[in-house]
């Protein structure tokens, strides 16, 4: 892959992630990437450009694993779309498949896609090799989120790229520190991830899509739900600087609630918002935590856990910001959901050169991003 | 105070937790002592042996926050008990009181006990006080806890007591860092804990106290509802540790089902756990960190949260022997949810001398505990 002159496609977005426009990646790929998650299958691959000259660019798209074989259909699809007769294409296709799923579905893909080679990659190694890739190449990728300014562009690093950390957030979260292009460690975890939030609001709001949730959230009150820091002392605990509005129990008022026959009361905005927060802080805390233990002071949130959602966003910062005193700082990726893909992708020519070509990509204007357009990067 | 030759009832209890015989303290006490927290208020007093010569014992009872007119009105018994001319009671009584509702009902306490004094003591503070006593003055009071031997009995420790860390589960968490008798921080805290997981299973479940979640949560099994790596990968991922029964994600399987509309077959047996184990290793964990941070070795868990459950403890023991790889000790204590109370009604005597008579207390002989007694100590 070429990644020289490398850019986000800022026009009107066709799918939910945008692609990344490749000037200069004139030939067919030859692999499709796939990372299939507990929860969702991410697939990357590569079009070329009607216009030859204009290179081609990285598409994105998902599915649910629960669904793989739309998936594996879909695969087909592009499969076929290359394949009548088409002289330029000789190498044959290669499947680049990561996460659990790659050894679970590894079977069902053979058979269902033939003589497809299918190449199995390890899921940390994929996510450390995507972000790498984004990081470093790919200019206006990477972001932080604060109220006043949703989407601050961060410069592309030049030589101070490492130590970081990645918070993988899907269904269940990875904590990973990252210390050179190809060194890392998985440090830690927790089960408390998208999986959880996406499981407890099906069960309690009966919503039955991620979109569905994050959007009922944002028109909750999560202090009809939560137990402040006020609703038990009548004011702050100053001593040790607890605010009266501060969240002392996460859903901490439906047992009370319950004791006054109040139960039924409860609004699915109300709940939605306070498992969103509940979430995102107790992420953003064993995050704060674990760079603490090991001296990190980037943190790169990913995972489709977060979609782009700005809540989701600036709790996670506002998380990390409040723990750290604003020592630490949360970072963010236009392609979050797709660092495994891509990882995946990239693996294919593991000897390819990189292309770390800063001069020439700092010349692209920075797109204008508005409150409304965040939903569809 | 006098507890010299302090030691916890092994007699069947009247109450849900055991009392303290103190059988040099002849006189009365007057105070009685209340923390006040989020969902529990918490009461401490002391009464007289029928027979003088065997001294007195500390009680211990709790009512819910909600019903604080109950707790009051407990209180006004006590007071009434003592009062009909009895000429030995020469001090005026004190209400010891702690916890936010210290501050949110004082006018109430005031206004419904007329002329008692009540003194508001700081919550961390008594906490400390109270967990200080209980270790250094108390025989059989903390254990250990694990699978083969669900109430291993420490030693009363003699010199080597500090520093150490608390983790204090109600409503919400408070993490203290405890260096001294009288030197604390508090480092740390989550809004996930006990109203958490009250409120949680009260609309998942129905259920309608924490005996009642606790109870449920015993024939459940968490894998139907959690995703387990081995639901991701098919087998361990062997390469980072994970094993095929590690749970990836907490309630990660709902979202999963409902798309294969199998929805409404969850079980709340299962749901119980799982959400026990959600909070429970979270708990774990995020105290594994901070101790991590400052250095720690020994964490103390106290609060209403854990009453006596086998499983919580068991869940709480296996995440600090986890992530610690065996370095750091979980510690329990019999009067668990009534440190803060219990420091409370201490604070009265700020000035009693301190009575460390290990060679005294030592020669008791240790209770049998069976597991079924583990729940009514």
């Amino acid at each position: 892959m070429n990644s020289t002159g490398a850019e986000i496609c800022e026009e009107l977005p066709h799918a939910e992630t945008r692609d990344i426009l490749l000037p200069n990646q004139v030939d067919y790929a030859s692999q499709i990437a796939v990372d299939i998650g507990g929860t969702l299958a991410k697939v990357v691959y590569f079009s070329r450009e009607p216009n030859l000259s204009k290179g081609g660019r990285l598409n994105f798209t998902k599915f649910e694993t629960e669904k793989i074989d739309e998936c594996i259909d879909f695969i087909k699809t592009l499969l076929a779309a290359r394949r009548p007769g088409n002289q330029e294409i000789q190498e044959k296709v290669v499947i680049k498949a990561t996460g659990g799923g790659s050894y679970k579905f590894y079977d069902i893909f053979v058979e269902k896609l033939g003589d497809v080679k299918i190449e199995k990659e390890d899921e940390m190694d994929c996510l450390i090799t995507g972000l790498n890739f984004l990081i470093a190449e790919i200019p206006y990728e990477v972001f932080t989120c604060s109220d006043s300014d949703p989407m601050h562009f961060e410069d592309t690093p030049s030589s101070n790229m490492f130590p970081y950390m990645l918070v993988n957030i899907g269904s269940g979260v990875s904590v990973l520190k990252v210390t050179s292009h190809d060194k890392y460690e998985r440090i830690s975890g927790t089960s408390l991830g998208g999986g959880t939030l996406w499981g407890l609001l099906t069960l309690l709001t009966g919503a039955t899509s991620f979109d569905e949730m994050l959007e009922t959230s944002k028109y909750g009150d999560n202090t009809n739900v939560d137990m402040l820091v006020g609703d038990i002392y009548g004011s702050d605990y100053g001593k040790i600087g607890l605010k009266s509005s501060t969240i002392a129990s996460s859903m901490g008022k439906v047992f009370k609630k319950n004791i006054r026959q109040e139960v039924g009361k409860f609004r699915n905005e109300d709940i939605s918002k306070s498992l969103l927060y509940m979430i995102s802080n107790n992420v953003g805390q064993i995050a704060y935590l674990n760079a603490q233990v090991h001296g990190l002071k980037k943190i790169y949130f990913g995972g489709c856990f977060i979609r782009g959602h700005l809540t989701t966003m600036n709790t996670l910062s506002y998380a990390i910001h409040f723990w750290s005193k604003g020592t630490m700082k949360a970072l963010f990726l236009r392609h979050e959901g797709y660092l495994g893909s891509v990882g995946a992708f990239l693996k294919h020519n593991e000897t390819r050169q990189r292309t770390y070509s800063f001069s020439e990509i700092s010349s692209f204007t920075q797109p204008i991003i508005t409150e409304e357009s965040i939903k569809s990067f």
